[in-house]
């Protein structure tokens, strides 16, 4: 079955989205993801879509889904790599985050999710 | 077009396969590495494989090409996360890896390749 790989870094997990995800695979990612953050003990995630050039409502909403979710786990999700024309379709879908941060690549987001895990909020 | 995105930590690069590779895919993937290696000095590779069921001697001739470019640019490459069946898959093709290290998961092959980089060989 088709799964896309999670990655453990550390307290962190590292999940690259190369595919287009139909339905039922950004569901199992979601099944998995929460999963993975809750057996590895994970504080924060980090998901590359820089691969993704168009991205749609659907992913839209999943992508701010595992987010609230993985806050709910005490986790915290980190987007990097979005492309310009993805951020534009984004804000006219009227897809809006709340619980996501983002940063331009994977070596920008690790760090500030490791400055901000081990800063004085944490 | 499609293409595997290349993530950069630090000195190492970050590939995750998540797809089946056909030929084009897989010589993009060379052609991209080799150049991202040499645009940030990397000095590892690492190559994630969890996520790939069943490998063919094609791509397992890939991989092993891109380590034995890597090593010609002065990077080690290793690939992590290989599944029991693709191990027996590829001793019985008879695929042969001179300039591959293998590891169980990422972090492990991270943790070794940043040892051996800061290692007295270095």
């Amino acid at each position: 079955m088709e799964r896309i790989p999670i990655l453990k870094l550390g307290d962190l997990l590292l999940v690259t989205i190369q595919v287009d995800m139909h339905d039922r695979l950004a569901l199992t990612l979601q099944d998995d993801l929460t999963t993975a953050i809750v057996a590895h003990g994970a504080r924060g995630v980090l998901i590359d879509i820089s691969a993704l050039d168009v991205v749609d409502s659907f992913i839209g909403r999943v992508l701010g889904n595992i987010a609230s979710m993985s806050r709910l786990l005490s986790a915290e999700t980190m987007i990097v790599g979005m492309q310009p024309a993805v951020a534009i379709t984004l804000v006219e879908l009227g897809v809006t985050w709340r619980h996501v941060r983002t940063a331009l690549n994977v070596e920008q987001g690790m760090r500030r999710l490791r400055a901000s895990l081990d800063g004085p909020r944490a």
